[in-house]
This record gives structure tokens, C-alpha cells and sequence, in this order.
């Protein structure tokens, strides 16, 4: 009978649709989500809004890495206790923080941006591949380990880096990583047990 | 080797930390919307940013019957086409909206705020049950449906009010829901107490 007529003026409703575009969120939890937030304004919105602030205007890629942070160069990049022999590559920073969540790996990394894809058109100027070239051709970089997922275009992008590495840094060790990644698996995904195993099997490609 | 270290800075914590305080998420669910909102930030972030301002500095509840909008009385109390005579009782904001999604109530609705609880010391001076009297006693209603959970303090709290409205508006026409079988629901995965109701509510086809 009252179909169509709004019980929530427009500001909720506009929430409710932004919050349903986020990952993982849909129009039910968008409701519940900002119903939340309007009963507990002090405790949950407020300090939301501020902490989305601070992101907004103080959050930017690191210059060296790609990683997200408020200073460039990144925390991990700054760090002087991490080797700098040592480059973990990954596809974007959700992967560069599942792989320091693992807690196996203490050198540096370098976000790709995505990886090779003839079918979406992506090649190697694309990414941030010149940009490892040059960090390993300068650099005291002795290992780069490919952390791709086990999809075609991951192991695709890991073959050609490995390649280009080679004329850039003849006596680097490029290395994958190795057993434990479940293939089409995606790093983000996965534990934090496997993401070790695999870290220590890694292997030369 | 590295646990502990971080590659978040402080903000991008604080901002996962109370993303995974919202209902229906969790670590995992607000690391991948922060950094959906790192990534997104003209399209993402700073909409969001201005919604929740909008929500946080303009939505009250509604002085008549608790729903949240920005005007006071809200759209449902200042709407002419609604039923003055018919007032709908719900526990929460969550429940009026859920109400009038099923587009079948064309009157007007009374937020209690919680049910009443023995056990959480929760007394009908903590609802807004005095004001449902005041609506009752000098209003046009005819009819007050109330639409409170099928859960022990839901019937409890259903029976208070009935008596008490029983009390200041004699004439007064006091109602529940329904109890029965979900549309579209199977009966083998319905508890034995709802398909007792259902069969206690059956009727004439």
C-alpha cells in the first residue's frame, strides 16, 4: 500500500548506497552498517570520519615501493632494520600486506600496480617493472622474489621480470615462491602458515 | 622474522580498527575496504567522508516516533497521506525501515528503543512507552499493531503495552503479527515452535 513512499530522507539513503559499493558489502549490511553509525554518532561515526580524513589527506603510494603510508619514502622502506638486499615483488599493496603479515619476509618489496595481461591490454610500461629495474641496476640488491599468484598472468609477469632482470642485474637471484600457493590462488587470501611455507620453498625460476 | 613490524602507518590502523568495529565485518573484510577507499579516493573515500558529514551533523531522531531524518517530525509523522488512526509498534529504527520495505503498513510508527528485560533491568520508563500512552490517549487512533519479535521479552514487552494501553484508551483496538510459515520458506527447516503457531493460525482456504 505504501510502496515507493521513503521512510529515510535522502543523506541516510545516499550512505546506504556508498556504503553498498564497498567490497564485501551489500544493500543489507549497508543498512545495518549505517543504522550503526547514526545510533552510536560519538563513538562510531565521528571517529570514522575522522580517521577517513586523516587517510584522505595525509595516505600516499610510497615513491620507492608503491605501499600506502603518510610518509615517502614508507615506513618499510625507511625501516634500517629490513635487508636491502632483498626485494619481494607483489601485485598490488594488499598483497605486500599479506606478505608482511606472514612475518617471513624482512626486505623490501616493490608493487607492481597489477601484473601482464595481453587480454586487458596491460603490458610491462604499465606496471612499475622499469622502476625494479632500475632499483636492482643501482641498487645492492642481491635476491628478487616474485610473490604473483599462481594465475597464467602472474606466472606470465614473473617469466618476463625474471627475464628483464637478467640483462639489467646479470648476477641477481630471481626466485618465485614456492610450494604452498594453491594454484589460481590469490595471496591476499591465503593463511599466514602457507604464506611462510611458501616463502621458504622459494626457488630460481 | 619481521612479525610485529608494521607496514601500515598509524592512520590506515585506526581507520581498519574501526571499520572492523561495524556489524558484519570483521580484519579481514575492513583491510580490504580501506584499502578499496585508499585506492578510490575521489570516487570512494571523500563521498563517504561527505555522507557521514551529512548524516553526522543533520539526522535526528524523530521527536514523534524515534524513526532518524533530517526534519523533525520526520517524512513519516509530516506525511498526509498516512493513517493517522493506525500506529505501528516496533523495537528499533531497523524494524520500522523493514516494516515499511514490505510496502504493506500505510499508518504511522512508534519506536520503543529496545524491548523490555528483567534481566538487562530494561523497565517500560526505558522504552518510550509513557509517550505511546500520551499518543494513545489524546490522538484519533483506532488501532496499534504491534510488531515486536517472537522472542520472550518481544511477547512480554507485547503484553505490557496491551495492558497499559488497555488503561488510557479503553476503545483502543490492540493487535499483533501474525505468526506462521515465511513466505517462500520450507517447512523443513522451520523450527517446531513456528510450525506449531502455523498450524494454531491455520485457516479456511
Amino acid at each position: 500500500m505504501s510502496g515507493g513512499r521513503a521512510v529515510t530522507g535522502p543523506e541516510i539513503d545516499r550512505l546506504m548506497t556508498l556504503l553498498a559499493r564497498l567490497p564485501g558489502l551489500g544493500p543489507r549490511s549497508a543498512r545495518r552498517v549505517a543504522l550503526h553509525l547514526i545510533q552510536n554518532r560519538e563513538t562510531a561515526l565521528r571517529p570514522l570520519m575522522a580517521a577517513l580524513g586523516d587517510v584522505a589527506e595525509r595516505v600516499r603510494p610510497c615513491s620507492i615501493c608503491g605501499n600506502f603510508d603518510t610518509r615517502d619514502p614508507c615506513a618499510v622502506c625507511a625501516d634500517p632494520r629490513r635487508d636491502d638486499g632483498l626485494i619481494c615483488v607483489v601485485e598490488d599493496v594488499a598483497d605486500l600486506w599479506a606478505m608482511d603479515r606472514a612475518g617471513a619476509f624482512a626486505g623490501r618489496y616493490h608493487v607492481l600496480g597489477g601484473v601482464l595481461s595481453a587480454l586487458d591490454g596491460v603490458g610491462p610500461d604499465d606496471l612499475t617493472i622499469p622502476a625494479l629495474e632500475t632499483r636492482c641496476a643501482v641498487g645492492a640488491v642481491r635476491e628478487v622474489v616474485l610473490a604473483l599468484g599462481a594465475t597464467v598472468d602472474g606466472q606470465t609477469t614473473a617469466h618476463v621480470i625474471a627475464d628483464r632482470l637478467a640483462t639489467v642485474a646479470p648476477g641477481l637471484t630471481v626466485s618465485s615462491l614456492g610450494q604452498g600457493v594453491p594454484v589460481g590462488g590469490e595471496l591476499d587470501y591465503l593463511d599466514d602458515g602457507t604464506i611462510g611455507a611458501a616463502l621458504r620453498a622459494r626457488r630460481p625460476v
